[in-house]
């Protein structure tokens, strides 16, 4: 049965929607509802205008044979700081400073508005980086990596720093903890990675960077590759970091442990990111 | 501006989409798109129309002053059928068997589209339970507790075996291990679940039930209320469980631990609740 227009282009957007950077052949929607390909492609027309309207996601076409369309989720640039900023107030609230400079995150990072957000965010800056996957260590990274991997649908891998016999072989690298100079251990399953895989890092917090060069150890370990390192909020570190190319939605700039109190501003993540960010506006 | 009606439809999908289980009032669509009530009475009723065809929602109106319309995500019985029955296709793949009777997960369990369907089917389950909290325990239950809480659009909390020292005070209870009947320790962050809580307990795999009769005891120290167990497989355990009531997805039935073989098939959850999912065939 022909399906009419208005229905179209509503099961459309939610098909669309459920499949970013997901390349679907004009002729998959033209059987679906067995419409002219003319007119699946004038749906689409307008698809993208109102998606580049609200500045939600960009909807490319590619052309040929082996051509269809593909939904690229974004945030635009307004939104991004908005989003930004009203992080930067919630975690500068009483209350949120744990010992050790920590902050207590497991409220946001558990609440879904919040989570859809960060992974639209954060795919926003690796849209064009051909990731394979994500990759995070348990436990408070799993939630951004789940997210960011939704959005650029690709799988997110979990490392572990305590030995779980249900994971089968794994591969295991020993790093150094910026916060207290200790040698730890950190493994991933071994049949999780395949090799040459495009591997973007992501992690909840981020203090002297110790965590995540393991990370970056372990991937080359599995002749991986890194294709870049982004943080929801980065602490306050006296001395070197051992991670120097990153990007940090948040920034934790003043730690009063005395008061309690804290005090969270914008990090990099918007001015590392502008061109990409504002693309989302033409 | 004023918004056409097909654009208007597209934000609206989208829009609704991402805000599963909200009360979205009609005046909210009618500013935002500077068109006349009737005319967004109109664009839902076709949403409406065209999500119950396609069996992936349902649009709940909630008449009056302080009504407007609700997306609820849903899966039909056809789908999850397939999904199911696709699941244990892939968990009876060989390899997947590891030490100790447990199975190898972690693939699927991080792969989004596969997250997407665990998330839906689970959410039809509950979706007039007004769930407070997903709850599950770190670290392989924490993906499918993030999918159904993005489909409930409600936090998910996740209890731990080990203590890390950022999240604050907590609230810790003694359980047994089914499988190795240890004393084991668990326990939540203090200030994560508010007494009275309507609480999903959900588990990427359950062998005795001990882990789940942990987090029940769990959801009882903080004068919060189970409402129900959902995991995506539970194996072979010879013995009594210690958990009666609950949906699995999954279930391994056979396993061969000298062939390196298991068999898996459908677990209760479509008997359990076949009239929920015949809901979305109405």
């Amino acid at each position: 049965m022909k399906v009419r227009r208005s229905d179209r282009l509503i099961d459309m957007t939610r098909y669309l929607l459920e499949r970013p950077h997901t390349l679907i052949p004009l002729t998959f929607f033209s059987k679906r509802y067995e419409s002219a390909k003319s007119s699946i492609s004038e749906d689409l027309a307008i698809v993208r205008r109102t998606f580049a309207q609200r500045q939600t996601g960009i909807l490319e076409t590619v052309p040929g044979a082996a051509g269809g369309v593909r939904y690229i989720p974004i945030m635009g640039e307004d939104e991004a700081e908005n989003f930004i900023a009203a992080m930067s107030k919630r975690l500068s609230e009483t209350d949120r400073l744990l010992p050790g400079g920590y902050v207590y995150l497991s409220d946001l990072l558990g609440t879904p508005s919040v989570l859809r957000q960060i992974g639209r965010l954060i795919a926003t800056q690796y849209r064009e980086a051909h990731v394979d996957a994500v990759m995070t260590v348990a436990t408070k990274g799993i939630p951004i990596a789940q997210s960011v991997s939704q959005y650029l649908n690709v799988p997110f891998v979990i490392v572990r720093r305590d030995s779980k016999i249900t994971e089968g072989s794994t591969v295991s690298v020993n790093y150094v903890s910026g916060s207290s100079a200790r040698i730890e251990k950190m493994e991933l399953s071994k049949r999780s990675l395949p090799a040459n895989s495009r591997v973007l890092i992501v992690d909840d917090f981020m203090k002297g960077g110790g965590t995540v060069n393991g990370m970056k150890a372990l991937i080359d370990e599995f002749n991986a590759k890194m294709v870049g390192i982004t943080v929801f909020a980065e602490g306050k570190f006296d001395g070197d970091r051992m991670v120097s190319e990153y990007t940090s939605l948040i920034r934790v700039d003043k730690v009063d442990t005395k008061a309690n109190t804290l005090h969270a501003t914008a990090g990099n993540f918007l001015d590392r990111n502008r061109q990409l960010l504002e693309v989302a506006g033409q």
